[in-house]
């Protein structure tokens, strides 16, 4: 059977149309008054989109680069920082404040798992300059509660900076950025944005552009307050992505076309889609006899246990080699045991449903179990139906 | 939830997406080499696309102005002609016939059926000079049996020829153009080959190119041997759709990948899989208690009775609204009465099995009828089970 290129993957996700036509076509120089006015526009849309009054800074590079620039431009060689760790991603932040020689102190949840309330009171002594979160932990699936824990922060001191990694937690939970206090907030283009990966942008609180002033450790690319003063401008540090920008603009575009003019609206609805596919597909697995990995699976992703005896490898090599649909494995130490299935970005029914009913086929590939077709599928589509039965949302591509 | 525009209907038909590419980045001139060179490989993997040894022509127009050459270039007024009709298609070619004079015989079947091969017998009459007919029906979701017509013919008088309107049959049935004398073989772009509207192609053989030098029907933007004059020399007698032709380029590179390096075996692997997109559809339609509407599906598409008491209108109306997903009415009259989802072309296992949990969903919503859900779903994931275990069939997009 024909088999098209399915990205089941919490990043790269699937892209929007409108911006791959956008980025295939874009060719203006970016020191020119055409590039400027997207620039601008651009940043403050995402403003818009992320839901904050705060200035919005977006550079060239992953995710990745975003997290070492909130390290290198907030904090000093020995400052004691607090990393809130429960997967690979947790695992990153403690690689980058180490890297940068930070003081360390590490809160770790068991993979799957999220934190104590009452752990992060203790930790958090009035000494700690920095506190450093998921939103969502991608390696797990795990959705942490920022509001909470923001409040433990905001509570602590006002000289404590909470840092939140929201890669795959903007556009698939809801973040009251402003309103919690959030002093930074970390996105990528290549997730509920559904363009490609290459952009990294974050939202800085005034309290954070005041610690820069501070801080010692070093930058040159990755330092914000250039970028923030080129901004003012309409530009650009260093040259720019063109052509990722020109799809950014497009998929800002659609999001504000989906919320009916308001792009926090558009936001809103994303965040509704995603939890409906992952509701969709939390029942579907439970159907199927299969057992969650997370404790508190939040939207962007849902990972699921490899069944006994069955290296999730197999499962993975099944998808690809059937259905051409990429779905991710565990990451580090969770790798060969368990799979991960992504609802960030742009999945509509048809792509729930047809992941779904493909993994029943998988399933029946890889283990002995006899399974009952059409099971996983129909949880879905009744869980589709008591939502959709009140409310017909209307996100149009 | 999230809508991705999503086609169902035969022709225009989803779009691939290196056909896109292609055709968003091509600006040559159509009077160079680099157009000429082009040309030249699509007409020629066109021939090897169709299966044939005689001459490809080319035209910008809709398969139903290709449908107009086959007639201009071959009759002249007053010549007897039959027309095979059982639909709407069927229609057309009376309609064409007559308005360029021809002494037009008519055997119909009724909607949803096809002919009798004893009754085309006796309307063969050896003064017949050109017997009409499609391949597939595309009204009614009808093949018909060109084999056996094309033996009939072929027996009646060397003399007649058989002109075939395959613009859904190609690529989604077994078609002998050569083996089985077809003088003419219609196509159109935006089916099976899987790129926008905007040509319609043909091969012609021998005995069509001699008849062509007795005819008088007024032709002049249709003339098939100024055409095949310029082919000759790499070009089209009128300004070619030149981005059309770098889409069909790119198109008919990805069937010859599909079949591994050879481009009847990829046309192949695109009528296996619309056979088990349309069997699969068959199956899940019958589950729901539904009817099909023609007594011998193609492959190329599905018409549904819709349920008793339902405009079928109502039920298109909800597969565009909820779903964005726009499948077709029927025509003429039996607009109201049925609706056809297609198979022909770029869909793969999630396009079908999504589609038809949607339909279960619209039926629930336009219908008194309690639907159990996953069972349409369940039928087909049956079929593919069965249909795929036996081989692993490798169309990557």
């Amino acid at each position: 059977m024909l088999r098209k290129n399915r990205l089941f993957t919490p990043g790269p996700t699937p892209l929007l149309p409108a911006a791959q036509a956008a980025m295939a076509s874009f060719s203006a120089h970016h020191r020119t008054a055409d590039f400027r006015a997207l620039f601008t526009r651009v940043l403050a849309d995402l403003k818009e989109f992320i839901g904050t009054q705060n200035d919005v800074i977006v550079t060239v590079s992953s995710g990745t680069g975003m997290m070492e620039a909130s390290v290198s431009n907030l904090t000093s060689p020995g400052d004691k920082v607090l990393v809130l760790s429960a997967g690979t991603f947790g695992e990153r932040w403690i690689g980058i404040t180490k890297a940068f020689k930070c003081n360390v102190d590490v809160l770790s949840a068991p993979y799957g798992r999220t934190f104590s309330f009452d752990e992060i009171r203790a930790r958090l002594t009035p000494d700690v300059r920095t506190v450093f979160v998921q939103a969502t932990e991608s390696s797990t699936g795990t959705r942490h509660d920022i509001e909470g824990i923001a409040k433990i922060v905001r509570g602590n001191s006002d000289d404590t900076l909470l840092i939140v990694d929201a890669i795959t937690g903007l556009g698939t939970t809801h973040l009251d950025v402003d309103g919690w206090g959030i002093d930074v907030i970390i996105g990528g283009s290549q997730k509920a944005l559904m363009i490609p990966p290459g952009l990294a942008y974050c939202a800085v609180s005034d309290r954070a552009w005041q610690r820069m002033e501070t801080t010692s450790s070093p930058r040159f690319y990755f330092d914000l307050r250039k970028e923030r003063k080129a901004a003012a401008k309409g530009e650009a540090a260093y040259t720019p992505a063109t052509s990722l920008y020109a799809a950014l603009g497009a998929a800002l575009d659609f999001i504000r076309r989906a919320g009916n003019g308001n792009l926090s609206d558009g936001r809103a609805m994303l965040v509704d889609n995603a939890e409906l596919c992952a509701e969709m597909t939390r029942v579907a697995v439970r159907a199927l006899g299969l057992k969650l990995f997370s404790a508190s699976s939040g939207a962007a992703l849902t990972a699921i246990h490899s069944p006994q005896g069955i290296d999730s490898g197999q499962i993975i090599k099944e998808f690809r080699e059937s259905f051409d649909a990429v779905i991710a494995n565990g990451q580090g130490e969770m790798k060969g045991r368990i799979f991960r299935i992504a609802h960030i970005g742009y999945y509509d029914y048809l792509d729930t449903i047809g992941i779904l009913g493909a993994l029943e086929h998988v399933l029946a590939r890889c283990t002995a179990t006899p399974v009952e077709y059409g099971a996983a599928v129909r949880a879905a589509q009744e869980v589709y139906a008591r939502v959709s039965s009140g409310k017909r949302q209307l996100i149009e591509a």
